[in-house]
């Protein structure tokens, strides 16, 4: 099997999870696609990178990105840096001719966006966004349903995400518009978009809200309260162009709720619910059951017999964690770059997202749909 | 306790709950602020309106509503009939000064609706609509909750009122929009619109999408195809005049529902969950709970510690069903009348509720936010 | 259709709901197989009959249970009084020539209720335990999926009612021994072994453990300190005729837990949950399923598809609560007396009961399984 | 950090485990107690061994695992082979002063367990049983909050663990008596009674059913029917040495259920409930809570607040797999290890386990009560 030759940025809760990702791919997925080497680390300061370095299991440390992704032994740039780097290291990465995986969303701005896309269309190489949860094994299931026409023609989606809930918890970059862009919308409402893009299809329309509703956070060393620079819920209604409807609500303000992904599909003949904290299930409503017995069925889908099952765990409900998401998001990676096909959802599909969000924004503010082209 | 002789007027679904209301009302809220006496059954046909009063214990019967409305025995009209119809008997029982339990949604038109409100007010008669899932112990629960302030400033609401499924199923009355009205808008998701207003207060704007994508279905003796004439699907976005946005769906064709009335509420210090599906059960998330024993709350509302609690089981728990909850509706109109209080939600409520659906007709229509006056 | 008198004992909890179910079972079931006249009510005063007869609708009233009992105007005695009262009041109503339907358990002791069953059955009459969870609509479909071998073999049965929770809270009759016999096992636990037998089939053998934790609570309108005189958790192993095992868990100090009797089956083909806390679904796995599309079902068992479906509410899903529940109950009993079958679980069946809870309490003494004969 | 040599036995579901959790363990706990190099790989036949440690990443591989324990580079030895190799394998690795970590359970015969425990006790190494289940951040919680008192005296403890369904399915070694030893009770009734002794405490005495409702599956490459050599459903009652009650069902014909080990704890001031289903919640009654307001709150215990949440991933309800469960694991061993602490549960533990399993066959003989000395 080919070795890749990897040089990850950024040291934070991605990086360490995109590490576990490298060691572990090919003791899930064997023979693997390509073996993944975890050559080089690169943080913001020497320290720093070394110390990841020795944590995450890389044979070499940086602090200077460049270096990184200018060396001719690298095959492969992980960015999982701040939203706001993701272009000038995506750009560099693609004319060094290195393959891309990035953190999402893609940028903080669809100009930055559209700049990626057009770097890595034009290098040639692999280039994909870790939207992680389209690649859930339930969520990959719902697909499969979906397209063998288990649910007839869909009528709507409903798209939720909510985390958060502590309206006195202090902020980090995530609120920042320099540094990430959108707030809850482009945090997680991305998520969901993708999911829906994924599951339903292309958008027709957008229309919806923004909202701050907390102002101000505790921000930094001092904790000193700071203006909250981005929406902290979304909302928004959705006209897909196969003319189903839909509505996607991102909210950073769910007591109660965590990290919670989740979504409604009602179609012609079935439906559809998923609920990332039960994830390891999926449950459908089949319309054709007889009457009498007749009910959502919660179907495990942690197993051998539902996607990715041959290289995940061999029973059925021993549990997907987000570490073994990850191991699956690199598998499908590697894949594309073995086999030489597109990567999904690549830069592009990134730069739609960016565009719907602006779409959303605009909405927002002028109370009109606007038309996704 | 003062007696009260009641005039029902249709011997459908809603006739059986109200009979076994009145019946029962008694039995659970002694002393009673009334005893409703079943006293004359109208219905279509004479036939069918002996039938019915020998079923539900009324001591007489007629096809002439209009006899019953202008009994003189008779103190309370109860309009348990298609839609189009409640508009002409509402006005000539107010004429004929009757107090008015009128199911829901009030009327076919929003002009019919005012005409009706007019007649009542006129006549100074307690008047109350039907809309009686704002009579759920748990969500009188969830009212008391958020006027303690326990959820801090709401910013929003999710609420659903998913039913049907079967897009192969025959249709009724309900789906033609000379006797109906408004489609699954009209049937439930006027439900969902009381709750929300109950809840969280008054709409400034509505936003949102009608769409009927069953255009026809089986339809009279023969099942032949017929037009499905409103919608059945209505999902729009709110903005309150408190501040709080939301969305509700009311959808028709949802496979594996069956009458899901349910919400999500997000505030500044809480959040609250509320499934009918589960109706017995209040999920409450407080934010000052500590951070490592913090989750929503499943609080069983069923019992004497929560409202009507009283009147209701004394053991928590052994459950409501539709009967108690017909039967808490019934309750709260007597007391209305016995102590010279409103009745809510009243006419005037249901006119708004009426006001409320043209704006999200119209916004499906021209694309754009309607305001509510 | 023919009117029966019923005389009803008892002015409680069990009186308010049968008491409904007299009024209402026509309402739900027509025509009906009897139409129940609530005749006279019978109270431990004259002061407390009368105010009952008017709250729940009675004609008549009388402290004096033997003059109820041998009027000869009474068709239907109804006992629904403290156990201890059970053996006099039915085996003078047998006497007298009445139907009985009687609150459950049957007796304080096996004796008792042995000569109740020898009443009974030498009398001809009618009678009935109000055993009710077992007419739960979802109960009653799972014993057809049962019947019709949609589990296959029956392997394992689990039941628990799990009640109570304050462990500071007050007693009353229920743990007096003379009064109540039995405490958890014989209150609740009573119940889990009807819907056992009732299932699964008859018990060859028990194993189990009762235990008092809480030794003595508030009692009395003093509130003082007061031994709890039986057990507050019954716990126990079953060995079914048929080969299956099982076991029942009884709890009267279930924090977070209200009225929640619930059972898992384990069969050959397939496996069904119950739990009374959601009464109007149960969950089945079909073995058959496909094996990617497998998993428990969650059926509304609430609306027309469904036992007793022609007589409840029309829309699946609008709700059963435990004033349905009693509506069934009424309506079998009554059916039992006008198409002269034997009613379920009749008197012998709680003999049998009586029997099993004496083994147990045997087998908690002795550390064996005690045959049940 | 000190690294330390590993030699793994055993290339099959816990080989692949136990390789991602030596990869991980730093990478969440860092510092890390050690660094686990994985050195060795050892399976059945070379060609095995050497496509094991390729795919797991181990440096070099052998057929011989005499030669792995003996190799005086290795300082761990990690046995994941069937049950009937563990005591010569876990003897020889303590003879050679190794650190042992052992899959579950920990031998066929309790004179294995035995010499097993004299071995390591004499060699005064780790030694480590991987029951993980005890390790869920939900299940360590719920231990924090009853040493607390939360839940005051513990009244009760219904444990379960459902797996399989399958009747039809094919058998492996695991149903094979000199292999596996006790069948669902060896293999998932093992875990169960690790978490009882973990959370309640030492047991007094036992009585329980075995049973092998499927007496013959289909076997080996052929699929020709074998008999099934052990139980395949085992129910016991429990007696604890502090008064609390409980029951165990560990059942491998589980429709619907895949690895389902579940429990529910009944205490004098509150309850806990966990089900591995939903792994990432501990529901949680507190007694004290207000009597309006009290309920199982449905805690997300996969986050920073919770155990191990200082390792884990930042996001409370990103997902706990079985990925980070054997990440868990492996830091405490390597804790242990570390700092010259006891790790557990330890070799004596499982031969206790042992113990309770043969009174728990003895009674299923005897129907009597077998005390645990």
């Amino acid at each position: 099997m080919k070795k890749y030759n990897v040089g990850l940025i950024g040291a934070g809760f991605m990086g360490k999870a995109h590490s576990l990702a490298y060691a572990g791919m090919p003791m899930f997925f064997w023979p693997a696609p390509g073996i993944p080497v975890r050559k080089i680390m690169c943080d913001v300061s020497d320290e720093l990178a070394k110390d990841a370095a020795a944590r995450f299991g890389f044979e070499k440390y940086t602090s200077k990105w460049q270096d990184l992704v200018n060396d001719p032994e690298i095959d492969v740039v992980d960015i999982s840096t701040p939203n706001n780097t993701h272009a000038e290291i995506a750009i560099a990465a693609a004319k060094a001719g290195k393959h891309i995986l990035c953190e999402k969303p893609i940028a903080t701005t669809t100009a930055d966006a559209f700049a990626m896309v057009e770097a890595v269309e034009k290098a040639g190489i692999k280039n994909q966004l870790a939207f992680n949860y389209r690649r859930v094994p339930a969520v990959v299931f719902a697909k499969k349903l979906i397209d063998e026409g288990v649910l007839g023609r869909i009528f709507t989606y409903r798209g939720t995400y909510f985390s958060g809930g502590d309206t006195k918890g202090g902020m980090g970059w995530r609120q920042l518009r320099s540094v990430a862009g959108y707030g809850s919308l482009g945090d997680i409402g991305t998520h969901s978009i993708d999911v829906a893009r994924y599951l339903i299809g292309d958008f027709e329309a957008v229309n919806g809200l923004l909202r701050t509703f907390v102002p101000e956070r505790p921000f930094g060393p001092k904790q000193e309260m700071h203006k909250v620079e981005n929406d902290d819920e979304a909302s928004f209604s959705i006209q897909f162009k196969n003319g189903a409807i839909g509505s996607i609500e991102a909210g950073g303000n769910s007591w109660g709720r965590n990290n919670q992904i989740a979504f409604e599909i009602y179609g012609e003949k079935g439906a559809i619910l998923f609920d990332y904290e039960h994830r390891d299930e999926l449950r459908v409503a089949f319309g054709d059951d007889p009457v009498d017995r007749r009910g959502f069925r919660t179907i495990s889908t942690g197993g051998p017999a539902h996607p990715y099952g041959n290289g995940l765990w061999p029973i059925d409900g021993i549990g997907i964690g987000y570490g073994e998401l990850k191991i699956i998001e690199c598998y499908d990676f590697f894949k594309a770059i073995a086999e030489n096909k597109e990567a999904t959802p690549n830069f592009r599909a990134g730069y739609e997202i960016s565009l719907i969000c602006d779409a959303i924004a605009q909405s927002s503010e002028t109370g009109k749909w606007i038309e996704i082209k």
